[in-house]
């Protein structure tokens, strides 16, 4: 590799995508390429001609390790969509120019749908202009509903801190003892596709009965029905657990979490904020049951509890990142590299490329045969599907007692 | 020792209270316990007759093990006050009942301020009525409230995750970008003591700055200096980070989550649940500043976490255990176990006995000089005692890429 390469990260941080930024800058290095540098908040930060040279950054293998633990985005996000060619095309040239002074040969951006759509935008003006450099995409979202992909990188690290932040809320609940019962809601992350929530399922075990109900958005949600089910369950044991996805909604289409009264907080943008299901749905049922309820949201940590990443999801991620500086030094461009299971059991998976244009904007949603009849609960498939993703742990570096990140040494 | 132990765990789980319990067991096997028995519940199940045989779940030294990274309370909790003796001396009468019929020798009680109070009127009950049998407290609280004791164990590793998750929570700010800014409210149990709110600060060093603000109960909370705070911080940097106790009250003694409109949660009890504050704050700050906001609270997770547990903390509540068999079988009564710090570097800790006529009900609070005088954050002094309780870590045991419990195997 004779030119230089320029990563950047885009949308929602996630435990993961720093160890796919080490994947890039670990693979650009072995390959030969003379700088990498790291744009500042993406696409948006390099227009602002905002970039690093990693190099001042990552200096020892230690500080590889130590990247592959750090949580959220190391070189900073945004959500920042790039314009048609046609509505735009100033931006386009300020790119290129960009590029062109840094001597970038390979541009490699990690993130969700958007950043894809970044990756299709850049090549396919790369091609008509006859520019040389080549374009990649590293799929990245806690998500997981990206097409294409078996899963995506960052998934399995919230999977795992769910499951076990619901085992251990059941636990807790397990010691507590009310007269009336006790129900505990937990909210996980999840607009429209309930992987994460189902991840919920991953608590059980020979030690653990797991929650009670799982709720994705998938399947609309009747609180009626939601109501009677629990009342049913308090009969037959002190405390009851139920996993919701922040994103469900009623049969006409309202979101649970709309339901609030008096809390309807639209925040300075307009934008609705997508939270308090599970404190709705724990007063309805206080005032219905006249139980004790709690309602804990797993918030941001999710997205961001390195200190209980899967190996699994960090090595992947690593391994991503890497696959993508690869394709684009061998000259391709205009694609995204994904991830392809090959068996569950033992788990095998590799790397393939796709076509960026093939990345369609549709969310991948749990297949509805992976949720049972009732909607209540996820099936076997569900978790031999996710169970593998979330094998292995990755100690983090502990100094004081607290987890180490790598940081901006430079500014 | 001739005679059987029976032990009993009360309050709030913890992540360390079934080590303390782990603790007690080992120390009564080695000195030759026949039998140790669990209560169910606490006093409220032994009144109920509802025990168990110890040995018949902890089988083997891994149990032992795993009993120790068992998050909450294995023998299931109780917040039950034992009636003065001279109001109800059939409850007295009908325990030592079940007492004399198990041959208990040793009496060991795992819990706060009530459980030190049963511990005192039981003690006081034998002494009074000559029974032999012998009472010993073994203190427990997340919120390290309790008078005597140096610190409780329970609290080193909550601490730990609220330092961690607070860090992976700033660290999940710095990737974001929002044009006027984002702050980000950390809510954190303690109603009336900051013990666990000022643990956010263990989240700063040379790779973190740590929170902006950190607001304890111990200090009257002023709205409107607190605005004013949080916008001029976001005059300089792009994301504010507060971490405020879920107790924190205006000067006229009104709890903050009491503002809130519209959602004056009431439980089935009549009991006001304490939660809201942050998501209150972040509210008037996004009305007023226009700033995104995002509350979160680390809930019930933050002493449930075994799986971040402190060793410091996960040894010593396990020596404590131990320490209460041991003077409870040399003639001990009436006594609860406490930690007296010897040194902060190297930290050196050691157990003693106190006399639970001693204990008050008196929360234990931050001193003022340990809070910084704008009352925003916790000074050093606060950072050396907390720092040696969070040291160490205690693998969980993973089976399947989930932390393993002790689980009851017989019922």
């Amino acid at each position: 590799m004779k030119g230089n390469v320029i990563v950047g990260q885009s949308g929602g941080p996630t435990a993961a995508i720093n160890s796919s930024l080490a994947g890039v800058y670990r693979t650009a290095i072995d390959r030969g390429a003379p700088k990498v540098y790291g744009m500042l908040h993406g696409i948006e930060g390099l227009l602002n001609e905002q970039y690093i040279d990693l190099s001042e950054h990552i200096e020892t293998d230690l500080d590889v390790e130590l990247l592959k633990r750090t949580p959220a985005a190391y070189l900073g996000s945004c959500r920042y969509k790039l314009p048609e060619i046609h509505e735009n095309i100033e931006s386009y040239e300020k790119i290129f120019e960009i590029l062109d002074k840094l001597n970038i040969e390979c541009f490699i951006y990690i993130g969700g749908n958007d950043s894809m759509d970044t990756i299709k935008k850049l090549s396919d003006y790369a091609i008509i202009k006859g520019y040389p450099t080549k374009f990649v995409g590293v799929p990245k979202t806690i998500d997981n509903d990206l097409a294409l992909t078996d899963h995506t990188p960052g998934y399995g690290s919230a999977a795992k801190y769910i499951g076990t932040s619901t085992k251990e809320i059941i636990q807790d609940s397990s010691a507590l003892v009310y007269s009336k019962g006790l129900v505990t809601i937990v909210e996980i992350m999840g607009r429209n596709a309930g992987w994460l929530t189902g991840a919920a399922a991953l608590s059980a075990g020979e030690d653990c009965e797991g929650p009670d109900l799982i709720y994705l958005p998938e399947v609309a949600f009747d609180i009626e029905d939601f109501l009677s089910r629990v009342k049913k369950l308090l009969e037959k044991k002190p405390f009851v657990i139920a996993a919701v996805s922040e994103g469900i909604r009623l049969e006409d289409g309202r979101y649970v979490c709309e339901l609030t009264d008096g809390v309807d907080f639209v925040d300075a943008f307009g934008h609705k904020q997508l939270t308090g299901t599970a404190n709705y749905l724990a007063r309805r049922l206080s005032q219905e049951i006249g139980c004790k309820t709690r309602s804990i949201e797993l918030s941001s940590l999710q997205r961001a509890a390195s200190h209980l990443a899967s190996r699994i999801d960090i090595l992947e991620a690593f391994q991503v990142g890497g696959a993508a500086v690869k394709a684009a030094d061998e000259g391709d461009t205009g694609e995204m590299v994904i991830l392809k299971r090959i068996s569950d059991d033992p788990y095998q998976c590799t790397t393939e490329l796709r076509n960026v244009h093939k990345v369609s904007n549709v969310e991948k949603t749990v297949p509805r045969e992976w949720i049972n009849k009732n909607g209540t609960y996820v099936t076997e498939e569900f978790i031999s599907y996710v169970r593998p993703l979330i094998q292995g742990d990755v100690s983090p570096v502990m100094v004081d007692g607290i987890p180490r990140y790598l940081y901006h040494k430079k500014k």
